[in-house]
């Protein structure tokens, strides 16, 4: 019973079936062939806007790669405390935008809230001297299975134009948010002022495909030249590409998230008292008394811990194609300690 | 009749088969999966010499990466004119390396020949404000579709030891190489000096798989944070290490390379005077009479330019699935012209 | 009345005369001359053991070049939130490392309590995702006015032994601390586990001259590299090794920093209830009352805001040529407030 | 007698008269001192057109930090075999560009000629793929004691115009070459095509004081915040301006290089066959017989190899205050071998 991570979960039998379809005949090397020509259209129409979108094959190279396009090597990137650009990038930022500054804020349940950056903005003298705030990096839906409403994204966007900061969204369980809000893609990122999203498939069904996407797309200025030196431009790009457009295209993707959505929630309906966080994406965080972990582990469920090592929390995701047998066993045994 | 480039082939079946095998269930993200974990040990049966082997995806990553782990941002790596790392990468060698210098050497047909790399050195005293000479970059196919003898390599090889230098492969097209020699890898890599090699799988077969391949495990040092940080470890990483595994167990990966390379000899054969460089590989290039390309390409043939635009090169790759038709079709092109 | 910083007054009259002493025929570039070849032996008696020194321009490069020699591009960095290397040098550390991260955690009044340090680590777990803790840099005096004792040192540094991380220390006003503690310069620095240290001259009588000092030689690895490579070694070293050797072995130097805490505590002691730190070194940061700011300026006294810009605090510098009757004057104003 | 090089001599009397003039009071540090802020003005008159004018410390900091602003991290900038840049800096330019590519171009006698930086870029297409061409650097007077006519600059700068490339011009040795060619400032630089110049005090006079002028001033953009970041902004600014304006406004900066070229040229008109490149600055190159370099030295003479070690060749460059019974001696030591 295998709740460790969404990036465990195998690929959606679509995904593999997209893949296979494109795996015909010849086909023009880095991004010339007839699905990656059709990225920028299609994410066109899923965004309802001109927009620019890259396929890349990891998160951490949409988030580095679209950060270090938009930010000088001195600038400035602020991020909540959770945010996996800061925590699980190893540096990436830093390597691709050849040595910007990551500045954490305070994000309590994993939301940056606007107040706190526009205090520290208000705090930090910009000079000559100091790092040059450039961006805000905000993740949707966030490490700690929560949700920004399109309202707290607007009004970060609104400090980010007050002080020429650009908005970012890593996106890596995008669809777990789009199916949470029940909403247009438009609606939780240009619309409420994202400039550019990292947008990901592989933790819904991919076997390893996400996108940058630039709302404007005059940023997307040299991102391919980015792209190509951090060697992240694939000599045959169809495979991404046709793993992405099958994720805009079919309905298999929305109704992955929307299902581990649901079975987050029934964990997290069980969880009681015990629950960290509102559950609002496909991920549930607890706080156990002592042994409790133990006890979990021992009967078979295997899930990471959160926060501090021999800490008293752990982290449950909620994979796609997770089986209800396992959600309802852990249910089960939540509830039988509450 | 497609001659563009081995990149734009689809990817073998048997690849398919094992991306296909992996998809089963759950699996341990970034690398700790039962694909990944075997990946030493099939690769230093593959070399017969315990060996660290570490997947990415593209070539680029590969090179970059492993001269990244192994040079200072100031050092010297010396390559030939043609070779991939100095002119297709875009400075993903710089990226990685935090500006490492790469200093073009003659290198008639692709190969840098030992002496080359000797005078250089005799003649480019080092001091505190030179750059720190630390490796040696050659291309096994080269970029010309030639072919280093163990000898030549083991001449490098003794170049490099003399002055405290490194020796990287790019194997882009190992493979063909390999098929060429009729050697054992061993016979092409460590036994001739070569510390590190860039295991290419993805133009002879692969979706997109390499390996970087450490013949020191202890050179390996400070790889696997280095990949990380370039957004190069995969989180359902399972999928790249299946591919690498059915190339090295499976007998079409060797059979693709020297059904290519067969092909190439026979346009070769065909092309009489206008051979620019002995075939030894899977690519063929041809000097042309005025109009003589437009003909070609009139009549459906898709080859690059080869050399200065507009100038009367071209350049001619076999992929592995290549149709004999095509290349009788050319032969007889070329044939007719003698 | 110029309160501004210590970076505003000139040099001190042995500073220039000892410039003027080097000025004599010719002498080998690159710090072969005989002036820079006595450092290591100069600083090595004032330290009291062997050590590397190497001179350089500025604080900022001291700072940026001995961490970035000592610190991996995807290590970590963890410093004070009032640090110099986070607020005020624009990015440096990053640039010289490559894009180590900079982690800024509390410090009260400036000084970084060994249990912030070990209470982060405990809970930040290190992976292969995350950065990798590397180095603490601690300032002495601090950018508070504070001064770190030898046992709260040696507290940090038996939390970096423990965690592998290097100790650092900022001593842009080494010597004002050295004038408070009244403690040999060994009693600060390697006796409590400062493997590295910035040592300031400039702000305390010379024209631009700073060092660097690794208290394990072997340290200082690539150091000379790295500073060749930062445009910081300079041609004519002479005239910046004749700096830091007058101000190790002439009496000037301590006696400027005693006169300038001295004056600076004679500020503290009229500024009653707006004193925000202890006063320790030269440097005194008063909370004011609305209107008081504008008041001492429009009186002639200058000095910088502290704090949030429109705040309430100020900072004031004593330097080592302020005149008596400026303190005076300033005492004066803030005694008529009591 | 000292023929090493021109770093090796001391200040000239009026730089130290300046430094000690500067030396008066409280000056506000990181350039906002009144030396600093005539920088633009003076060098304005001194170039007849508007420019912007920044000081930094060293030549290397000069030419890495002024190609850094101008050039992206995959440009590639072209320069001269024998470019200081590409070989006596230790990867200065790739650090502060974070890692552009140095392409080295032949140029005989030290100057790069327009047809081979043509030629160059007519043989290599620019794609993705390709480093991005996006610079040259030209060294004036060069490296082997030559001077470019302006006719020479005008025509590489037509190549320039042609291929979007900006014009560096390396001037560590400006001084001398406009000795050689008695032109005004104006004529060797943006009237033919220079885009920004790296102007050299330290070699001919100064202590260590050098500038980047931008021809240009948009184009300095964002050269101060890059200067901070390098740690190359001093914060006794004052000190290093003041040179650089008495080097621009006294008579004795030219003065020193038409004397230092004149006593060069009495050294190559003795030199006969020997005589490696005309002398046009203040450097000698000599091939010599064997046994001569070792006499030489045997009596006296102290100069460096040029070229590969051990070999025939040898540099002597006349610094601005060198005695002329050194020249005279040497003149006569090589008219005797003629």
């Amino acid at each position: 019973m295998h709740f460790f991570s969404d990036n465990n979960a195998p690929a959606a039998p679509a995904v593999l079936a997209a893949i296979e379809a494109a795996n015909a005949g010849m086909a023009l090397a880095y991004g010339a062939d007839e699905w990656s020509e059709r990225l920028d259209e299609c994410f066109s129409r899923y965004f309802d806007t001109p927009v620019r979108a890259f396929a890349v094959a990891t998160g951490t190279a949409a988030n580095a790669l679209s950060l270090a396009t938009l930010v000088p090597p001195y600038g400035e990137i602020f991020a909540g405390e959770q945010a996996h650009v800061l925590r699980d990038e190893c540096g990436a930022v830093e390597l691709q935008s050849a040595g910007a500054r990551l500045t954490r804020l305070p994000a309590p349940a994993g939301l940056l809230p606007a107040t706190e950056l526009a205090q520290w903005l208000a705090d930090h003298p910009v000079s000559l001297h100091s790092p040059q705030p450039a961006a805000v990096s905000i993740t949707q839906a966030s490490e700690c299975g929560t949700v920004y409403q399109p309202r707290q994204i607007g009004e970060l966007s609104e400090v980010c134009r007050q002080h020429g900061l650009v908005l970012h969204m890593d996106g890596a369980r995008f669809a777990n948010a789009l199916a949470t809000l029940g909403l247009a893609p438009a609606e939780l990122t240009w619309r409420c002022g994202v400039d550019v999203l990292s947008f990901g498939a592989t933790k819904n069904g991919a076997i390893g495909a996400e996108a940058v996407v630039f709302f404007d797309p005059e940023r997307a200025r040299d991102f391919e030249l980015r792209r190509k030196r951090a060697a992240h431009l694939l000599s045959k790009m169809r495979y991404l590409s046709a793993q992405l457009l099958c994720c805009l295209e079919q309905p298999f993707f929305l109704q992955n998230a929307v299902r581990a959505n649901h079975l987050a929630a029934r964990i997290g309906a069980s969880a009681g008292a015990r629950l960290l966080y509102p559950v609002q994406a496909n991920a549930v965080f607890l706080a156990f008394r002592p042994g409790e972990k133990q006890a979990l582990r021992e009967r078979g469920f295997g899930f990471y811990d959160w926060g501090p090592p021999r800490g008293d929390a752990g982290r449950f995701v909620v994979s796609w194609n997770q089986d209800e047998a396992d959600v309802a066993a852990l249910c089960e045994a939540l509830a039988a300690w509450s």
